[in-house]
């Protein structure tokens, strides 16, 4: 009897959901209704990677040593310190009868759930990988419940590109979903040069904000973003500044945010985008680096009436909506072209060099939302003109992924 | 110059908000735009009183020393390990003239922004304080900056009554908001026989949910709810197993929450929270040990498309919509009773044991958001009839309290 959340591949402790386990079964023999994918590569969690270079002192022996020792272990990817995983791709190579997924054999998808709750098996030693970048080439098989999410990767678009949008296609959902709520709504994006940043500012004025601006923490980020004109403004703040930032969003808006959006993954934001929305506003925390704490009494502290969001990753629809602003917007695809040649031509780069202080910038500046679990939810109710030309991208799931657990 | 926000008051780190800050300045001289209080008692935070009864052995002695070292040295009550701080209780004596808040010399006020953010003082060396709970008689003075809140003691209830209800007013008023966005709902209450949790319950039913589940860990907890009507229904689980909460309340309300209300104060609760809430439905976390990773990831790997609230402390009119709940909800008014007896009967009593299991027991039954910022916030358009008697509370705040902070 399989559990369409995975229960029936925890070993401990007993009880908690595959993410909170310590221990996945990641047999390769599949439930009636599983499907088992042969991995291609792994993507792991920039937060996780850092952690692990930084750790091994940027020794790719060691830290291939360190992954391959927590799969072993734990039965999933997830990295013991920072508690994230990341994706992977691979082509399907199993479909139990019963998967409600809609997966057929020799597809080749993403795992749109974070690896921490995927169970996942190493067949090569990741002999193929140095250690020294996030993307691990790796032989072997990992599993998805009935309620794990894939997208089958488009024929039309690089897979890289494909898996970057992916990586972040919770955002530009929820954007969409919380700006529609606003009529004429003036919407900040926090980190709109990032990935899911400037997904986010496409996604809010195809939702029809009334007015948008792109806050980032250094000249060459707003050059890059007014070029693409993504934004109707481009302004410069750090974000842990909240009087900063705050004027910063009320002179680019002429006034507070209906909508902010937080996109830069470092600690410390919460109250200046809390003082850059306006009373009735709504903040969405997109970053992992948020705190809880920080936000609720930050509100309270600042007698703030705001709806403030903790993004989830997911949302009904988002790989297909976030492919299509790729697609139809030449500024995101602009962007994203840009950064994976940036990517390319220095692999590695601010891992190697073992600087914290450059990776931070580095997060700071791209304000990337990390792989395989930063990202907020899509739409079901998508406003009007949003889901765009979905082409051939298939994004699987139960046709009612909110039955109860318990099998 | 002052900012409505306390900026002025800033020691360092320069630039960061007053809860933020290392450093407040705690002087008595007010700015035009400030009120000065003169404590009568502290309220610590639970989770700060704890730490710093666990840190020293319950030495009551020890305890105070810290406290009084805390206050000295940050110009604000604020521990350094939890980050909580708490509210306290006084009367104005003196009021800028232009100070929006509405207050009067001689008002009797509890702070309604949590400690962490408010200058103070203390004066007599808390020599009426044993150290040993979370009530700290003491002579002082603390400062309201402009956007701060206060809600001025009602005449007709027990001030220990009103401070009860005041600590967690935020929750009953954001339930009311949420819930009646869904005409008809189902609602959960997690931690539903604790003060945040039981004045949830009786918002919920106000609001007009069609039907309401208090959850508890324990039997006598489960009679007590009963036994005061609260609650359509009343079921045992534990909130840190998934499958157990989700069933529970599944088989309680015939199906999964529209809503469901964490007031649990215990690591853990995401999970089951996202697992019995339904697709489209909403959590609350007023818990203050939420944890923003696993809302956010717990969410993705679920595939659930549930919106998830960051509980903030303010809601325009939360004090007085609380306080409306106690006096026209017989059964609200009786479980706080009971609580107000019971904490008279055995003062200190589990922090007194020193036993970590025991206060971890306490906070997990009681449900109790803490004081001074673990709720969040109440709501501007209240549905109908949910205002209530608002009898003699004041609730002070600027007219318009999301200005910019900068001045």
């Amino acid at each position: 009897m399989t559990s369409p959340v995975g229960l029936h591949r925890v070993i401990e402790p007993p009880g908690v959901l595959p993410q909170a386990a310590r221990r996945l079964d990641n047999r390769a023999e599949i439930g009636a209704d599983e499907v088992r994918i042969a991995v291609e590569r792994l993507n792991l969690d920039a937060a996780s990677f850092r952690q692990l270079a930084t750790k091994h002192a940027n020794q790719g022996e060691a830290v291939r040593a360190e992954v391959l020792d927590i799969i072993r272990t734990r039965g999933k990817m997830q990295n013991p310190v920072t508690g994230s995983g990341g994706m992977l791709i691979g082509t399907v190579d199993a479909v139990g009868p019963q998967s409600p997924l809609g997966l057929t054999v020799g597809d080749r998808v993403a795992t749109l759930v974070s690896l921490t709750l995927t169970p996942l098996a190493i067949s090569d030693g990741l002999q193929r990988w140095d250690g020294l970048s996030e993307q691990v080439p790796a032989d072997g098989h990992a599993i998805l419940f009935a309620r794990s999410i894939a997208a089958v990767l488009p024929d039309d678009l690089d897979p890289d590109l494909s898996l970057a949008v992916l990586d972040v296609c919770g955002a530009p959902a929820l954007t969409a979903r919380v700006v529609g709520r606003y009529p004429g709504a003036k919407v900040a994006v926090i980190g709109g040069a990032g990935k899911s940043g400037s997904l986010s500012l496409a996604a809010a004025r195809r939702a029809g904000a009334a007015r948008t601006v792109g806050i980032v923490p250094v000249p060459y980020e707003a050059e890059r973003l007014e070029s693409v004109g993504l934004a109707d403004g481009v302004a410069l703040a750090d974000a842990r500044d909240p009087v900063a930032l705050s004027e910063a969003v009320n002179a680019a808006l002429g006034g507070p945010a209906d909508v902010t959006v937080v996109c830069v993954d470092v600690p410390g934001c919460e109250h200046g985008a809390i003082l850059a929305t306006a009373s009735g506003g709504t903040v969405i925390f997109f970053s992992m680096a948020t705190s809880f704490a920080a936000a609720a009494l930050g509100a309270e502290g600042l007698a703030a009436d705001v709806t403030m969001l903790v993004g989830n990753g997911y949302v009904p629809g988002h790989a297909e909506y976030a492919l299509s602003l790729l697609r139809s917007d030449a500024g995101v695809r602009a962007l994203f072209d840009a950064r994976l040649a940036a990517d390319a031509a220095k692999p590695g780069d601010a891992a190697k060099s073992g600087d914290a202080a450059k990776l931070g910038d580095a997060a700071k500046l791209g304000g990337a939302a990390k792989l395989g679990g930063a990202v907020p939810p899509p739409d079901p109710a998508l406003p009007a003109g949003a889901a765009g030309p979905t082409n051939d991208i298939r994004t699987t799931g139960p046709a009612d992924p909110h039955r109860s657990g318990a099998d």
